[in-house]
């Protein structure tokens, strides 16, 4: 069974329509059944592509791939805690998004699609670039004209058509649909394909602790796309009893840009009328993530929780971090941020990604 | 039998002297028996210490780590040529440069020193910032003061000391070197636990070939660094009779600071007098190469050879590659327009190593 499905109507689709919502409106996920054999596992290449049963591909011949994944678990002590930090940022982009690029473009690829659009604060953008590169698939890429420099130029530079768009982020999701009627839509947030690739995350981490689910698990959050993702790896885990729970998910959002955390605690079934500001946090920035409901889904489902950090309190943990000698970017030192503010014990296993390396960021 | 060995006078010395040169004012190089067992090795973490028994470092918990190393190696064309690209740029500071840094900190630890000082043209000094922050120990790096703005707020990021310095990369070295009077010069040039770390570079290549040994490596080289990691390490395997010959080490230069170059096809003894002029591969401008006659012993060694490449020839790489999808810095270009000039067949095995991450370049 492999079909995209209606998180709304349950409406089904074949895998190699090109089709990135359903036909009602609603985001659509992926159906896969697959399962692992661990001792295979064991002597595969150290990449995400060792999870090859678990990525809907059909042929081979299809992947793009850098040897990408397979991201370092270090341990150390933060705010007197003991926690696995996940080096997400070495990967080639600089970003965790390159685990949903190498996917979805690896499918687009096999779709023979030639052309398509995405938007994105900056990371996204720069993994879907690189990846169309290598595959010879041309891109256009969306953002909103504050995106950090060392972003746009990096996009650039893969060849892709950059388009800077003034207003919020939302206006610049706006654009990337209207262009997506003369272009495939290659969405990191829409797209179930490239949660498809995020869900490797959870799978690297399983393996890592010795084939175990972590206690908490604390992810920057504003479109979900780790955090959907770590849900999906960690549930198909789950259902073939390779662990026996699901890990904590702390989602922790800007404070200045809070919608999933308002939604959660006023218990709304739409969007807050949120006036965003601007936020050191730029690339969770998202007033109307368009997976709001499946993200405050799987918090209550994995016993999770969604908390928020100021800017002060963002940059703070980035001090920190960075005299730990780790280099990241505002928004992944939110995680940081959120950690000092949960309670965990000695006994916990505590995974923090840093989602975007510091060189991605401007700093002066 | 483990000594600090003069390459000069052949004077021997323990490795738990704070040391970083001969008495006569040479560089030394390390003394160190080990024996691999492959069917060890094969279960161990993918990162650079996986090498253990070849690394220097007498207790293990004086190890510095971030579980760096192990890069992806890609099989790519590049100019209708295949070749292995090496992704040393996906280190934790974005260059190869943490290999050498992991290993030194890691002795400087186990001295108790806690002050250091280290010159630059940027990468290495972030490197040993990181490293240091990690360790608690407080380091000054000296830098000329035209490095890439990215590379300086990197390593003030790490909380280290930054010291730019107007003139030639000499002038930074000279003030790096008087300083180091006061406190320890952790040199990545001088100092041979630098060379060290960077020989895992071959021993990741001779397991990612199932145990084998390249056909050529192209490398950029001004200090030699990587250069002279890499023969250490496969001579090193030679000797223990795990290959059957050294890959032929192809050493890439700007041509507009040479030295090398020149001193191989003149036969010069000491540097030819250069005028430096300014050059996209601010990696590796350096003049005076204080390891030239160890290079060149190397080169001529290995059967390999020294070329040059105009900053021309270096731009029009450094395009070819982005629009391959893979992000690097103009030093590290440099060994693409190097595969461009040198003949090589369909049957040999060719190794290009991404040396700096395209996020440390401030382009544009």
């Amino acid at each position: 069974m492999k079909n995209f499905i209606c998180l709304k109507c349950s409406k089904e689709y074949g895998l190699n329509e090109p089709r990135w919502k359903c036909d009602c409106g609603n985001v659509l996920d992926i159906e896969y059944k697959y399962t692992f054999d661990i001792s295979k596992l064991k002597n595969r290449k150290n990449n995400l592509w060792r999870y090859r049963e678990s990525l809907p591909i059909e042929d081979d011949n299809n992947i793009i791939s850098f040897g990408e994944g397979f991201t370092p678990l270090v341990e150390t002590y933060y705010a007197e805690k003991k926690v696995l930090i996940k080096f997400e940022h070495l990967f080639p982009t600089g970003s965790f998004k390159d685990r949903g690029a190498t996917v979805l473009i690896s499918k687009i690829k096999e779709l023979k699609i030639k052309n398509i659009v995405e938007d994105s604060s900056g990371n996204a953008g720069a993994a879907i670039a690189a990846y169309s590169a290598k595959a010879g698939i041309h891109c256009h890429i969306y953002v909103p004209e504050k995106t950090s420099k060392n972003k746009l130029v990096q996009i650039e530079m893969f060849g892709a058509t950059l388009h800077k768009i003034p207003g919020t982020r939302e206006d610049t999701s706006n654009a990337a649909i209207e262009a997506s009627l003369r272009s495939f839509y290659a969405s990191h947030s829409w797209n179930p394909f490239f949660f498809q690739g995020t869900k490797t995350f959870a799978f690297e981490i399983w393996e890592q602790l010795n084939f175990k689910a972590p206690d908490i698990i604390i992810i920057p959050t504003g479109n979900g796309t780790l955090l959907i993702g770590t849900y999906l790896g960690f549930k198909d885990l789950l259902n073939q009893k390779l662990i026996d729970k699901l890990p904590r998910l702390v989602a922790v959002q800007s404070d200045k840009c809070a919608p999933l955390y308002k939604m959660l605690l006023e218990n709304l079934k739409d969007f807050p009328n949120l006036s965003t500001q601007e936020t050191i946090s730029e690339g969770i920035a998202i007033a109307r993530p368009i997976r709001a409901k499946q993200i405050i889904e799987i918090i209550k489902e994995s016993n999770g929780m969604i908390i928020t950090a100021t800017d002060e309190e963002i940059k703070n943990s980035l001090k920190d971090v960075c005299k730990m000698g780790i280099y990241l970017e505002p928004t992944s030192a939110i995680a940081f941020a959120g950690a000092k503010k949960i309670e965990f014990s000695e006994k916990d296993i505590v995974i923090i990604p840093v989602t975007g390396h510091g060189l991605k960021y401007n700093y002066q």
